[in-house]
């Protein structure tokens, strides 16, 4: 309703012509097309912000189920009159040079000329160029009116050849290759082990980041786990043992919900990398993401288990994974006992991610969710939780995941001199305006995240227009928590005028820093907080526009 | 013992001959004498460093009584062939210029000529410079060695006018009139209200500070109160009410002892009013300081009360004082009920302080001491303990003690915008050297402190020598805390070299920042965390030195 409202009044482009198909045309033809079928949009060269609109409001459902119902649903009847095309062939319309072509179902559409007319906006709807609708659809209910299809149809161009139906067949010789299929639009870090980001246009559009595109971070294979086998195993001092099959854990202990942010510890990474380079993966700002988790609580499986209400002394509760390296050795990390064992630490051992069953990335059939800890504590695919006097031996405990000064480099680290990182200091990011953006002078909306660890709600962002020399409130959302116990983002925004003098082409240095319930603040810059591991990367988020003339 | 160890092998210097009354031979003469009986001494003009370090070892006994004791035992046979001086003539000889005076019993010693042979350091010895003696001896038990007084007497240069004997009557108009006498040794930033901080070069001699030289923030005279006749008052919802005796408080509960550190909202202040003029007591680096207290532990008394040990919702408990304004009504403040009955929030109703009864600054005979919290919460002399749904409404708590952005003025302030302060942000100071001092090339000592709120520990302390671009790491020391509850501050120092190309007048300046638990850091620059009423100022610290030629 909304994407027809918005188009009401303006002009309904006119269906162009099929084009000739690429494997006869190849891709210097095609691209010849495109300025002469639509000189405007092709013209102005700043159109990469556009398909990503059609995928900005609505509810979330599985994608899975989801994609299943709308593909069957949009079925064209057969049009033998269109040229047939492969999926790489669609992939080559990715910009307003080579034409916008998307596909849903069999059927090939060139988006072109919509792209500044979406009602989410031109920068989402072009997270789809060159791919499949669907996955972005799912996300967005709003797509799922009839009137939607109608609409798109106007710009059909072609169909997929029918042999792009199979799928390939895995290589199952790669350790990787059980790994679950993946949304297209998650901004890739690593494939194997597989690492990536919601992109940027989406990350703060929800206050609950849609399953399929919440960040992941895998260090092994993911593993695969049958639920009816599956066993945990929970263990201490004392021979205390205790197995629990996943039907225990869900009806012998109650259903505790958190809405909880995870980040990973290297967020940001790549701002630090620009000042000398770390080791690690190049996460831009999306190593974070919040969802519901819903499970049971740890502390109720301790207790359950004989362990004590008390801090047992500096104890710790180690988390085991199921996925494991080469040598059989698992990923693991550990948490404080007192963490663990609290009732208001929220500690979950989560089975449920936004009303959904943990989806296998995020670590089915059972995962560990510690709210306020870092990413890395958050173990996935549990099999075992041992308390123990002592951190998790795991390399990822003791030999990674820690802070150090800038002047400690790979000849010096030592390790065991720095804590692991456990509760994360405050955070934020702005995720629009987009670095390189060039805005429309006048009214200048900025938005982002905030977030702090420890349960630290966000209490105030400030954003600057001018590199931190002034700043101004923004406006902050997102659901009331309770004290000491926010563990989720704050999201926020700001309204302001880009001020005369600035336009004109001029570059604006957009600034946001936050400040949390302890009134802790983000640093200025990125060089003194610089590490050799990249971890920790929380200086003032900065994005360079430039003014439209 | 160590002071003679150190002096031996040196030159003692032999007594001056008695100076003329200052009476008769008023100041410009005194100071004419000056030069000539230590030429070089007096010409080096940076001496300001010197009678603080008679001070700097040992342990601490409550002032009151070992001043007393010490100046009995001091008292030497009457010398009639002395000249006699009053008080303020004594306190006219402060610098190497005039000569350096101090007082010990009714003996006048000028120990210019001891100041660099200090053993504790010239800086230490300077603070009692035209003044007492004792109160300084008082905190260093080493000076009670006899040999001491010997060495001093070598220096004697007069006898105190029998007059002096006599204090002033107190003005009983004045409603400060009942405040108790004062460590002279304090850096007083207003005397009604009392205001004061120790002096830097003491601030971090000792983990404990010494009661007399806690930085002191009364924000109304201090009260009178009867130990016999007290009664603290504690009540809440549903009629809930309770009166305590100070007898009943030390008998009924547990004494609990726990090691804080408090610091108050407006810790350097003045860096902040160097930005921008903000509303406040221009304070130093001071208004921090860490004492041992002892108490009955919050909790206990509130579920004695019959409070549950459950948060309940989001309430408060809030404290009033027995020190009112000129309309009666008292000092208060709120604290968080989850602190404030949580077993890990360490909360207290303490009424001894390093071993003593609370002195009456700092609130005899009860006050609240919340770990973690800013020092705003820390109510003194308190009358009532309130469980209630809404903060304390004192001014204090609404409308005083919150931070806000830089854009924010006296016009535009919302004080319903910003929550009260509880937990402090990380922070660190330097302690020595001091600001525009000149250091020695080659290996430079710096020292200071650093301290978080909310229990999270310091990890570590980077400091620079050259304004923030290269760091190096600095030795910790301190207690061992327990996690999550590091209620104390960590002292800590670095030796570097000062490189040969920085000698030669060069100025040095040396940054301090600390990391804590939660690895939140300190904002590179004071501007952009300024606001109105200064308060949590924790940039990084910033001294500017000059290295000798």
């Amino acid at each position: 309703m909304l994407l027809l409202r918005a188009v009401a009044g303006r002009r309904l482009p006119v269906p162009l012509p099929p084009l000739p198909r690429c494997r006869r045309c190849p891709r210097a033809g095609a691209a010849s097309l495109a300025p002469g079928s639509s000189p405007g949009a092709g013209g102005r060269g700043r159109a990469a912000p556009v398909l990503a609109a059609l995928l900005g409001l609505g509810a979330v459902l599985a994608y899975g189920e989801r994609r299943r119902r709308v593909s069957g649903a949009a079925q064209a009847p057969p049009a033998p009159r269109y040229p047939l095309y492969t999926r790489e062939e669609v992939g080559r319309h990715r910009s307003p040079a080579d034409r916008i072509w998307v596909t849903h179902g069999t059927e090939v559409f060139d988006v072109t000329d919509f792209v500044e007319l979406h009602p989410g906006g031109p920068d989402k709807i072009l997270l789809a160029a060159g791919g499949a609708l669907e996955p972005f659809w799912a996300l967005y209910a709003v797509h799922h009116e009839p009137h939607v299809l109608e609409l798109l149809r106007e710009y059909k161009v072609g169909e997929l050849s029918p042999e792009e139906v199979a799928a390939p067949a895995p290589a199952t010789a790669d350790p990787f290759s059980g790994d679950p299929p993946r949304h297209p639009g998650l901004r890739v870090n690593s494939q194997k082990p597989f690492n990536a980001e919601p992109p940027p246009e989406l990350l703060a559009e929800r206050f609950l980041t849609p399953n399929e595109l919440f960040f992941t971070r895998n260090h092994l294979p993911v593993p695969a786990v049958d639920p009816e086998s599956y066993q945990l195993r929970v263990e201490g001092p004392g021979g205390r043992e205790l197995c629990l099959s996943l039907e225990e854990l869900r009806t012998r202990f109650p259903k505790h919900e958190v809405t909880a942010t995870l980040q990973c510890a290297g967020n940001r990474r790549a701002e630090m990398s620009r000042v000398r380079p770390v080791k690690g993966l190049e996460w831009d700002i999306g190593a974070i993401s919040t969802a519901r988790w819903g499970g049971a609580r740890l502390r109720d499986v301790l207790l359950h288990a004989g362990f004590s209400e008390e801090r047992e002394g500096e104890w710790h509760v180690c988390f085991e994974g199921l996925d494991t390296d080469v040598g059989g050795a698992p990923y693991g990390a550990s948490i404080p006992y007192g963490k663990a064992v609290s009732a208001a630490g929220d500690v979950l051992l989560a089975y449920e991610m936004n009303g959904a069953e943990l989806p296998r990335d995020h670590g089915f059939p059972l995962r560990a969710v510690v709210p306020g800890v870092v990413g890395a504590r958050n173990v996935k695919w549990l099999r075992r939780v041992a308390v123990s006097p002592a951190e998790s031996p795991s390399h990822w405990q003791r030999n990674d995941y820690k802070g150090f000064a800038p002047c400690v480099d790979w000849d010096t680290v030592d390790y065991s001199a720095a804590p692991a990182i456990q509760e994360l200091p405050v955070q934020s990011a702005i995720t629009h305006p987009r670095p390189g953006a060039v805005v429309p002078p006048g009214e200048l909306t900025v938005k982002g995240y905030a977030w702090s660890g420890g349960g630290h709600g966000v209490v105030r962002v400030d954003v600057s227009l001018d590199g931190g020399r002034t700043w101004q409130v923004a406006r902050l959302a997102g659901e009331r928590q309770a004290l000491g116990r926010a563990w989720a983002w704050t999201l926020w925004e700001l309204q302001a005028p880009v001020a005369a003098a600035a336009a004109g082409g001029e570059e604006l240095e957009i600034v946001c820093k936050a400040v949390d319930s302890s009134y802790n603040v983000q640093p200025d810059t990125v060089a003194p907080i610089w590490n050799l591991r990249g971890v920790l990367s929380n200086a003032w988020h900065r994005v360079r526009v430039s003014v439209r003339p």
